[in-house]
């Protein structure tokens, strides 16, 4: 099917535990997206934006997407905010890819922000609890490390697995990031240091977790058919997915399996028309080093169990036959909320124009996103392609 | 122009502080929407679900929507929130609308809920405060109530009005919402009553405030070339339109007017190629008595400072030339936050389709909607037309 939608330039501030403010990480982000339009763009063209955000506590809560509209300098414009949890980027772009194939807009701003580090712990901990349900979840103590580690224990379980492979992808994801300017963590890991660090929720350990970061990142989206106005590059969103499920894990029937994950890839591959084979790379939502090896299942790219075999034997390092998180995913790169989703948006346009400098993967063609917000109660997956 | 999307059904809890907690208030609006579809629909014909909420504390805060497809009966379906404080309905409406649009979904349910009465009064205060700008009102002690009010002053000085304009909306929603079996108030105040009642932040007294409520709406959504599958008397969406401002008032150029409602209106009437003088009736964003007043003129309904006489002449009551909120507004109907917007096309459903009983507008053809965010700072506009 004929892409319906492009993307036609991309920002990102550095992730991390950072000085500045929200509305500042914004403005970074966005400014860099419209510097990036090689051909130019004039901010008057963009006639809607969405932001992606939880709106972390002490920042705007509500009402937040009039930001976004003031700090790309032109209040006035129609704004809205998705909130999905640390899925909202993946939804955000989902919204604007229809408001510019409904034809209402010219050019659409997607941007992420959260600011998580600028609060106490005990606040933290209860924002970062909102997003999982509530009665038999986050009041009961659950917290999203403590699902995630029962998960891996039914997964390593299940699968005869050790706990080796949720390793892997530390030492992969951070192996990643240490080339990337924009992540969190630049600190290189040996499968030893991931093994022995402290545990978190058993059998996850401190560098099996996603660090807590601010940040912010934003694309352009403009119709397919007017992109080479804007530059001879474009990145095609050639199909778009998503899904939901149960919001307490409990209701499901399975741990090891994400039904939403499931779902959203399910119609971005039939929306698209892209078969597996022809992805050159993935950027799946690792919030948890289990979260990407459930993600590869998920999104068919290794059977029941077969990720912990795919991970180990190197097939997804950023040289293996299916790159995994080039710009060190979630775990690496850093996960601030309403960003990650858009962030990985980001990291497709820079590799598929062939502008990812020392993380570059050769020949790189084809892409896929996924973002999954909680603990996969919903979630959305993107196919992207150079021009 | 040709309308694009239809409404097909809509439910509606009642309105106030009531027993039942957010997911079956959800479940009450989406079981009357899909029990109003003349023809019947199958749930699986629902393939995308809007929320439109804040999301108030102690309720589920992040990652909600996934809760809409699970109270729909269907959780995989994608689901996505919208949150754009009071005008959070009228986005959503506006993301629905897109997406059947751009043929992604045949149908889509748009449904807004609030819990808001189930907290102790600090935190509501709390609550109702996020969607204020946070550095310079929020945190500095400014209300909602205490925005309005500087607007209302600002007002009755620059046109030389009294407080009765303002009594006389109160007066009239609340003669409204006695029709209104959904409605929060069915008491029918005396302009003498309302100008005599406790200030609440001068010259807006106890009654020109709209009360804290509880409630769920929800509207279904198809494109509008398949509306008469579902039902013979199908409500078209002519033109939608939205806006932004400086969050912050005080970034404003003028206090009594409100730039997003301007530029919402002036989109939905581009979009729509309707004018103004075929709109038979009006439901508007009433959560202070003077945000009518300054809705009528921002609209192009009336000039400035018009809508106090043209309110105090009698025409904008239900049997007037140009009547407002018949459903009794945000003022006697109730306002849980992102139900609002939401709950003003279940009227206009109702009333194009002569099903709204004692409060029936005569003759009835064709409706507008405004749905605001926070003061001004998002607002959402839509024009319908009965089937």
């Amino acid at each position: 099917m004929a892409a319906k939608a492009a993307i036609i330039g991309a920002g990102h501030t550095r992730f991390g535990a950072l000085e500045a403010g929200p509305r500042a990480l914004l403005r970074t982000a966005v400014d860099e997206a419209f510097g990036s339009v090689d051909h130019g763009i004039d901010r008057s063209e963009v006639g809607e934006v969405y932001l992606a955000s939880l709106g972390f506590g002490g920042w705007q809560i509500g009402n937040s997407a009039a930001v976004l509209a003031e700090e790309m300098g032109r209040p006035g414009v129609a704004a809205s905010r998705i909130e999905n949890a640390c899925a909202s980027g993946g939804f955000a772009l989902r919204a604007a890819v229809r408001a510019v194939t409904a034809g209402s807009a010219e050019a659409v701003l997607v941007a992420g922000v959260e600011k998580m580090t600028d609060m106490p712990n005990a606040r933290r901990r209860y924002w970062l609890g909102v997003s999982g349900d509530t009665e038999w979840e986050r009041l009961a103590g659950l917290t999203f490390a403590g699902v995630y580690g029962l998960i891996a224990s039914r997964y390593l379980a299940e699968h005869g697995v050790g706990p080796e492979a949720l390793a892997e992808v530390a030492v992969k994801n951070h192996a990643a990031g240490a080339l990337n300017p924009n992540a969190h963590f630049h600190k290189v890991l040996t499968r030893e240091q991931v093994l022995s660090a402290p545990r978190v929720a058993d059998p996850l350990g401190l560098f099996d977790c996603c660090p807590v970061s601010d940040g912010a990142a934003a694309v352009l989206v403009v119709r397919a058919d007017r992109a080479r106005r804007f530059t001879d590059s474009p990145v095609y969103v050639e199909g778009l997915g998503a899904g939901s499920d149960h919001l307490a894990v409990q209701e499901r029937g399975e741990l090891t399996r994400f039904a939403a994950t499931r779902r959203a890839a399910e119609e971005a591959f039939r929306d698209s028309g892209v078969e597996r084979r022809s992805i050159s790379f993935l950027e799946v939502h690792d919030c948890f080093t289990i979260a990407e090896l459930l993600a590869l299942e998920d999104l068919g790219f290794a059977g029941p169990g077969e990720a912990a075999r795919l991970t180990l034997s190197g097939a997804t390092r950023r040289t293996g036959s299916l790159p995994v998180n080039p710009d060190g995913g979630l775990k690496a790169k850093g996960h601030p909320i309403g960003a990650s989703g858009v962030s990985q948006v980001y990291e497709v346009f820079r590799q598929l124009r062939g502008e990812a400098g020392p993380r570059q993967i050769a020949g790189a063609e084809r892409a896929l996103t996924h973002n999954v917000g909680g603990a996969g109660a919903t979630a959305a997956v993107g196919i992207f392609a150079a021009g």
